[in-house]
């Protein structure tokens, strides 16, 4: 399997070079160490710039790493005589074996379980429903619009293809843009949004490809619901039981007590476990170790020593900034793709016309199910203060607009695929989405950010409205959800009293007190977690372990 | 440039269904996810056996992995009905790009720095003459013994291969029988010699392939040597260059107001870029990230947040321990490369009998250099406390038989290379190649600790003897020495009476003292270090930072 296909083209003298000394200085080749030492030495000064422009209101690390990609491509491009833009060719296997894990996962073990849960309902109305009408519009549109402009050799397969690929919103640049902690309602329904979009746009583009063109009726719509239902519960189930055996195993045998290395090793190989498994399975990876990631900051994480805590919560951030970072670069640096302009033949004229077609179909496609969706579940809800506002409403349509790197991997898979033959159409309609791509990570990327503090916060009004996520006094008193992961601080211990007036004038919460009751219950003393770890006696502050490691 | 390499012939209904799916249910290609799933879950049974046996005084993780490996590999070759052993093909890239720059780094990171600039002159000896000694001996007598038993298609620079192949000691499975704290003297004299043995072995090797076996003279020797000696000091050179940058732009940027994630990706990466820039620049990678490692844990772990340096201390020890399970996996998986096994075509008894001549060649090889060197630096050293006496030379030279992934890396590109015509002999030579790492490292690897125990530890004398590298009364009085890196904590604080006298008694402390000196006056204050941050007023406790992040 090839993780890393470096493209010799760029470097021929030094290519042939080492060929030619058959290694006889160095044991890798130098194409592969050139388009490394280029690729980290770039990924440091997106740090650095990142770093130096954070106080800058427009950009983000995205931004700076696809611009800095997208420079060192056009130098690449320079140097090379217009015959390639690449050092890396793009992989669809590092990207989903090596990239996306540790970002999915990362935001799973991070996320404030608190909204993720209370939006439960909405944010998988979003994902599945939501992702599902805008596949429909989009393909349809494509289908309609494209054969007007002289795209003529698609067949309906490819229509519904790209109804999938553009289907799927970037959760990366989402975690850049919104603000857990200054807009929580908005982060957790858009980022929840995003993983279980990832996760259903994936299984239509797989459904897609399968898909008998020629026989298609209404069983072929119950059977994919069916088929994604399947999915979604298994996944999350492995997922949950992946983070539960790694809660048991630390437990258990508290590894703590030996060493911290073990601990974090031991939960970095089962999340990465749990998702090979589940892609093994054929099923869903990324709700998987998404899912993992969650149970595993609410029982493992708290069976771990201190420094382990603190090592884990740091270095999968880390870990998660690393691949975020090299994704943007990779997907800067593989815009100017000079195969794929040269073989598509377009004008500029058609090149510019197919985007915009696109993206106004993706503008489309995500207004025609957030605002029904979210006035439908405002209609449900009871308390006035957590509905969801039009603004919040336009903020949600904003922030999921952009595009990144599972669209440009699907992208890939479905058209450049070597065993087709590529056709100009097949091209442009790669070079399409890359500017799809581009333009809305860059543009919606840098704008979100402001206009958020324009339509929210800067208005005293709806940030207060916003702000009603955060526990009321009366949440407080009552605190029946468990509030404490690895981004938040221990609150004050759970107070019961008036429960049962609270049970029955808040159905919603009630789940939460069961669900509570029964964790404690039954699950932490078996599987740990806060408070339900047997104290060690050698380790009092739980800071000095890492002397005995 | 192939990563990973599965062999889809272990699966093949398995791989042919994919191909024929052509990915319609995964993006990824079966034997990949098999290969890693497999690999994964070892790998946490490794981590999970491993601290079952931990009490256990003869097993450690790296016999573990390597049994574990090897079972495995039967089991593979059961279910392949004998056609192969092998999930993932041994990958030099793989090895010398991704596991084996962490494992160096880490060591450099948490290597006591007193320790081994203390030994500076032992471990140079060792690593350097000691190993060409070695070379000598092995090549000499392996071409001397070999032609006796039948093996007769090896030419000149097969033999000087093989003495390089052989001369390298493994550094990982030292770690692990020697402990830093239980003896930190053959500690830091035996690793250190591992990681400068490495990096010459590797430059022998690379010399002796790109020798012209028609035309060798007294200059080719002079040539080596100076080759040597350029590649050593320019790979410290730019690992200590990448370090003072890292410590510098962290300083500069203070980046741990803002974020703990980017002072640790800034660390990883930037240790990272030195290891390729110096294979770049075709010199010892190794030796680069090693020094870099050291100049890291000395500045620039003190610019960066007390999040920062529980998480970078513990992220890189836990990387370092996951490559080297990996690698004693691979190791073991590979052991039973069936391929290799019918190639060489040789009786048992062929095979036994060069595994042996091999294994005593390493034996007296070492031995020519252990006891004269350790006996000629004992002549140079005016305290009796610091010498080396006969039973630790004997620790130092049990300690390094062990051969290990570099080995049989070395051996798969001399003997396995696909545009040379493989001979049975080169075939046999890798299988002997596998005999001696499997053996040295089980049975060595095993017997070690105890040896060390019953030779050293039990002995309350020799126990004295090898504690006297631990800071005495007087020298606590002196502390000229930096005595701080992330495995100690703080000292008291310097105290410089006396010092006249002690400069005129001490010479070798003369040099750290001004070494201190310079790092006071010219580099922290620059750079930074402990002592030389300024002081964040937001944060005066550091741990408090991880909120902030």
């Amino acid at each position: 399997m090839a993780v890393l296909e470096t493209v010799p083209v760029l470097f021929p003298a030094q290519a042939e070079a080492a060929a030619a000394a058959s290694s006889s200085t160095s044991f890798l080749s130098t194409s592969t160490i050139i388009a490394l030492t280029v690729f980290f030495a770039l990924l440091c000064a997106c740090i650095v710039i990142g770093h130096l422009l954070e106080e800058h209101r427009w950009a983000n690390e995205s931004i700076t790493a696809l611009l800095l990609g997208l420079c060192s491509g056009v130098v690449v491009l320079l140097i090379s005589k217009f015959q390639s833009s690449q050092i890396l060719v793009f992989s669809e296997d590092l990207f989903f074996l090596y990239l996306l894990p540790p970002i999915i996962f990362n935001a799973g073990f991070q996320v404030k379980k608190k909204n993720f849960f209370k939006n439960f309902t909405t944010i998988f109305l979003f994902g599945v429903f939501g992702t599902v009408i805008s596949f429909c519009i989009i393909s349809l549109g494509a289908y309609l619009l494209f054969k007007k402009i002289g795209v003529a050799n698609l067949d309906i397969q490819d229509f519904l293809a790209i109804g999938a690929i553009l289907s799927a919103t970037d959760s990366v640049c989402t975690l850049q843009v919104l603000s857990q902690d200054e807009t929580p309602l908005l982060y957790s329904i858009v980022f929840g949004e995003g993983v279980v979009n990832d996760a259903t746009s994936i299984v239509l583009f797989n459904a897609v490809q399968s898909l008998d063109s020629s026989n298609i009726d209404a069983l072929t719509a119950l059977n994919l619901l069916g088929t994604f239902l399947y999915l979604f519960l298994t996944s999350t189930a492995l997922g949950i039981a992946a983070g539960l055996i790694s809660a048991y195993i630390i437990k258990t045998l508290y590894i703590g007590r030996h060493s911290t290395d073990r601990e974090v090793a031991l939960m970095m190989l089962m999340a990465y476990l749990s998702y090979m498994l589940a892609e093994l399975l054929n099923l869903s990876g990324i709700l998987t170790i998404f899912f993992c990631g969650i149970v595993m900051s609410h029982y493992t994480w708290h069976n771990v020593t201190e420094s382990s805590r603190i090592t884990t919560k740091h270095a999968f951030a880390t870990i998660s900034f690393i691949a975020e970072t090299f994704i943007f670069l990779y997907v800067g640096m593989d815009a100017l793709d000079i195969d794929k302009w040269k073989k598509s033949n377009a004008s500029p004229g058609t090149s510019v016309a197919v985007s915009s077609i696109l993206f106004a179909l993706v503008l489309v496609g995500r207004a025609a199910f957030v605002f029904p969706i979210s006035n439908i579940t405002n209609c449900m809800k009871k308390r006035e203060s957590t509905k969801i506002e039009l603004r919040q409403q336009f903020i949600i349509w904003w922030a999921g607009l952009m595009r990144g790197a599972v669209t440009i991997a699907l992208s890939y898979n479905q058209f450049a695929i070597s065993d087709k033959e590529e056709t100009a159409d097949f091209a442009l309609m790669i070079t399409s989405t890359i500017i799809v791509v581009l333009f809305s990570t860059v543009v919606f990327g840098s704008i979100t950010k402001p206009l958020i503090r324009a339509v929210l916060l800067r208005n005293a009004k709806s940030a207060v409205s916003d702000a009603t996520d955060l526990p009321s006094l009366e949440e407080l008193n009552i605190s029946f959800i468990e509030n404490c992961d690895p981004s938040e601080q221990p609150n004050t211990p759970p107070r019961r009293k008036n429960s049962l007036r609270l049970l029955i004038s808040n159905p919603t919460r009630t789940v939460h007190y069961w669900w509570r009751k029964f964790d404690d219950k039954c699950m932490r003393p078996v599987f740990g977690g806060r408070g339900f770890v047997p104290f060690a006696p050698g380790s009092p502050s739980g800071a000095r372990d890492d002397e005995a490691s």
